[in-house]
């Protein structure tokens, strides 16, 4: 199978152990270092699309309302899954409830960059089942924490991948790129 | 604190999703290639203790009887940890049921090389909660099982390490070794 020009990327930061957060949902041990910030601003600029699921979008307005932070901006459309809220635009985000299978064809009908489906969890477990994710973007931080939220939750069909880059960044992170082979 | 010469070095194939294991404990996804073999090598000249669990031995002798391979013959000697079975010496090793921060004490009265804890599972939570685990020597198969035995079952306190090796191995294989920051 050819690999699509709009490619689904999964990426998220996940501890040694697997995990996308503390049980309660907090990534106070994530730390921003000027090579983290040069390694997403480069990632960033072969994407116009992100998506998310509600929760990975309100830890995010959480983070802004307790450090006074802006939410990113770029020239990209953000696109939050919910099975619970209502769809529409809010947040600057547009929210949808299709399945992802008919919103990954929905958004390939128009010619653009790559789909960056940010945070692991939940959503990330939909795209898997259905066999939607070309591209795993993991950065993997030096932490054991011990419990916490997993980055890539049971159960899915066994999917395989090949290694396309590994990389050392900061002093003690690591940031592995992963393409489907089907 | 100053890192002991014989360090307890917890190590083992570890899937994208965290898994070191199918959930019926198969292992058939793992491909040993001339560079794993060397990479174990190598690692292997600085270790004289193996020290695994019980479920981890009983997999090895199974694999052994399915391929009708020797066990690995080595200058080490090994440990297999069991709550239900008695302390004594069988299938080359000798099986004890002390607690691990007891059992690590014993083994360091004697001066030696490192000591390998194999595998994962319940016995390297045992090593973690008691923060006995110096390094972490992990190979990253390249594969989403989306079901498994985990690696790093939860709960035990956070541990943080230092990166202080990163290697790509075969085509699409990764070693990571850190080392504990106490």
């Amino acid at each position: 199978m050819r690999a699509p020009t709009r490619k689904v990327i999964l990426g998220f930061g996940i501890t040694i152990d697997g995990y996308i957060a503390r049980p309660d949902g907090a990534v106070d041990y994530l730390k921003m270092t000027k090579e983290a910030a040069k390694l997403m601003h480069d990632f960033f600029a072969t994407l116009d699309t992100m998506v998310m699921g509600r929760k990975t979008m309100e830890a995010s307005l959480a983070m802004q309302a307790a450090d006074g932070s802006e939410p990113p901006k770029g020239p990209w459309v953000s696109y939050v899954f919910s099975r619970t809220l209502p769809p529409g635009e809010r947040n600057g985000a547009t929210w949808v409830n299709d399945s992802p299978a008919a919103f990954v064809r929905r958004i390939r009908r128009r010619p653009g960059k790559h789909i960056f489906l940010m945070g692991g969890g939940e959503l990330g477990r939909s795209f898997l089942e259905a066999d939607l994710v070309d591209e795993l973007f993991l950065g993997i931080v030096p932490i054991l924490l011990g419990a916490g939220i997993p980055g890539f939750p049971a159960s899915f069909p066994q999917r395989d991948w090949k290694l396309v880059e590994n990389k050392t960044y900061g002093k003690n992170d690591v940031a592995l790129r992963y393409a489907r082979i089907r």
